[in-house]
């Protein structure tokens, strides 16, 4: 059923769980294009950036997995299809960035300025659409570039 | 594409890296009984039950999540579809019992103990194979018996 | 000023939340005997058990750390010294077990049962007053006699 | 004994494992400045701004608790007087954040940076001593104007 997916590649879109319109564009065709691409997309499973991702992933007929920070899956929104309901609070970030491959910062807080330090302590390649300016982010101009990038990059392992 | 899982129950299968012939079969037919419910089978993604249950799941065209103690997906066995590195060593236990809806204990050493411990405390249902003699699990005699049990459960949800 | 404890052995112990006054008497003598070896004593920080080991200790002068899985020291017993907010809920089970040298287990329920688990996959000498009766825990008939026993073996490394 | 330290305010210091001498000295002055406040040292417990600042704290009398990323208090540097060995990788990081009452970032690189984004996210005051520029961080020009800025924090409370 998943044999397709079997590289099982994941990728984690970080993000705040509130944002504007335009991000949330931004995000879904985000989701989009992990899904297009067979990548899973992986985060944490609540709302803003992290819905409008699984919108995305989910209805171009993605795998969605959400890291939940609380103790039930109920928290995740409606197009995570994965809910772990981890009940590790802000640790959980840890989890989002070490499971996945590459990492796409949107928009986003503090706790994304939090999973963006970590990615990085962690070497995982992280790209940035309208995120924090921090060095060592690559910056994209759209979500295609950013699978795109991730895609080369896994072609070449 | 995984629309038919809606309802996203999580069953865990805990149990040792290592097992007898014998506890590998119990394991294998607890995967395949919980993937032929549609729920989403979710172990800690290693070898012995925990390999022998997703390939269970997997052969039957299950979903298998694997919460990996280590730093890297390439410590999952082959039938783990969404492999999640936590690197959290033990602590990856509770994300286990705390993700699943009901477990399923299968032979299993200090560990397993350790997770029947977390689940029982997290007030979750879990049904024994041939493991622990602890009270509060309920003991059933087969995979079968486990999973409808399961099943019975969630339709009185 | 802790220089005396140079040596920092941490020993944990662990128990239910709630206790019966005898319970809380061998709790209570367990923490003063831990602290007059100049053991630190490692705990979950919460009532029962784990309050009145910490006031044993406390009262003899000795150092009391408290892992606490929620947000705020202010859940911490009043007789802890150095209070651990890690807002892991059940998870912080592991690091109690994880950074002691050894473990002695009072009563306890299910989340005790957990500790015991984690703690004997983990190789922690595991002691046992009145606790579940698993195999591998060292069963001792009095406080004295288990921090004694834990004395003897740390002379030995 | 450690009846004077009752309010057990515990401050963190964070910052990289290898640093130049110019910042060892301001981390090891960071910790003399806690120490004499009767403030709790909390830190990740490895080289570089977290053993310099130990060090400080240390020999001006204070209490010293490292939050261990590995298996083991033998990773703890010779100045942490309570060890605690997480085995959590970098999750960590949220507990050490989540402990303190107070932040200060000394330099320090991506992890560093993670417990920034952490502590502002857990909105914990973050004092920054030549670190990241991150709007929220709380600028001062000396370890004494640090710990006397918190010192001052507390005493509203």
């Amino acid at each position: 059923m998943m044999k397709f997916m079997k590289k099982n590649i994941l990728i984690a879109v970080i993000g705040g769980s509130e944002c504007t319109p335009d991000i949330e564009k931004l995000a879904y065709e985000t989701g989009k294009e992990i899904a297009k691409q067979k990548f899973i997309l992986i985060c944490g499973g609540l709302k803003g950036v992290m819905e409008a991702a699984a919108k995305g992933a989910y209805e171009a007929g993605g795998i969605t997995v959400g890291i939940l920070p609380g103790k039930t899956k109920l928290d995740a929104n409606p197009y995570i299809q994965i809910p772990i309901a981890t009940d590790l609070s802000h640790a959980r970030n840890a989890i989002i960035t070490r499971s996945a491959d590459a990492v796409i910062a949107i928009n986003g807080k503090y706790g994304t300025l939090s999973e963006i330090g970590l990615a990085l302590a962690m070497n995982k390649p992280v790209y940035g659409l309208e995120t924090w300016d921090i060095k060592g982010i690559i910056k994209v101009k759209s979500p295609k570039e950013a699978v795109l990038s991730i895609k080369k990059l896994f072609n070449f392992l």
